[in-house]
């Protein structure tokens, strides 16, 4: 699909109406995953996280008689956030998710300038903040938090690499395990390098 | 405008193309105020609060070579969570904002019982939850915490009221002060109603 500033982006939507069939000859998304993921988290009560809808310029509907309203004209707008966010353990969660079809490293581009401040407010505001990154090839998919994300994002322009390379993300980040039902389940990875104390220490008490 | 589902919604979207015009002819609505105030406290630094966009189901898109992809069908689809979430001082806000007519209560059919299902997860999972109410006719604007309004909505169904009195929102909630820039301030109820001493007892620390 094409955006209204003519950039491609091959995976992030799924306009297709027929998505079991799409689904079974290509396999899962990295978005369809953890669109599973969340709603397991709901199910079971673990997590409130959702994700945005796409951002859409609406221009022109018509209104049909005893019938829904249609959208005619519309246009994709850039988000101006990440693409999930919601509450755990009594914690703001806002994440972006990117897959990637290379195999030794995650392109940089993939991320734009306006999500690294959004990210940055969010750290900022002591949010849990972090990028999902998943290798097409190996389907290995790593949490890679927003405080190392915005090192390398800096360096890019004094010099340094375009891209974070494979080894990089194994070492800084974390490798999200593939559970049955959460099958990326980046809460996990919460869990272990967020919440010491399972969360006590920042979760705090209730509003009265 | 109409949903899918044939209920209709007066004051939810705003699909004008020429909003300048709109504006001026019928004063800033409930959502604009809101929108504004955001903007005020992204610019200060004081919190991350943005409004979710609004959820459409897109069946076609068209891609014109060399000019941007056209959404040419769509549809309106009902959002499963609330209109606004985001960070302030570490907590997660979670809100929903509803203008009515009414002169004397706030009809409890402006929610649905699925915002008030995700309303109750937030609060489980230690969020900060509330409605903003505004009343056209005095624009007097209160916020009125989740915690009171599942016992309003659950007593409608047990012979209650259909709506709460103006007097309840006025004894339980909390008016929202108007300010230049935050026309809407409903930080500082924040503040005074849910972060007794400056937050500090909820933000906690940042993580690691």
């Amino acid at each position: 699909m094409q955006y209204p500033n003519g950039r491609r982006s091959s995976a992030k939507f799924n306009h297709s109406t027929n998505k079991q069939t799409v689904y079974s000859n290509r396999g899962m998304t990295l978005e369809d995953d953890i669109n599973e993921t969340n709603q397991h988290y709901l199910a079971n009560n673990t997590a409130i996280i959702h994700k945005k809808p796409t951002p859409v310029q609406i221009v022109h509907v018509d209104y049909p008689k005893r019938s829904a309203a249609v959208i005619k004209e519309a246009y994709f707008k850039q988000a101006s956030t990440t693409d999930y966010n919601g509450v755990y353990k009594g914690r703001h969660i806002d994440f972006e998710a990117k897959e990637t079809k290379n195999k030794h490293s995650f392109p940089l581009n993939n991320i734009h300038q306006h999500q690294i401040d959004h990210m940055k407010q969010v750290v900022a505001h002591q949010g849990i903040c972090f990028v999902i990154i998943r290798f097409h090839a190996t389907q290995e998919t790593f949490l890679f938090p927003a405080e190392s994300l915005f090192i390398y994002w800096e360096n890019q322009f004094s010099g340094g690499r375009k891209s974070i390379r494979y080894e990089t993300l194994k070492k800084e980040g974390h490798i999200i395990p593939v559970r049955y039902q959460a099958k990326v389940d980046y809460l996990s990875v919460i869990d272990s390098h967020y919440m010491k104390n399972g969360g006590k220490a920042y979760g705090g008490t209730r509003p009265e």
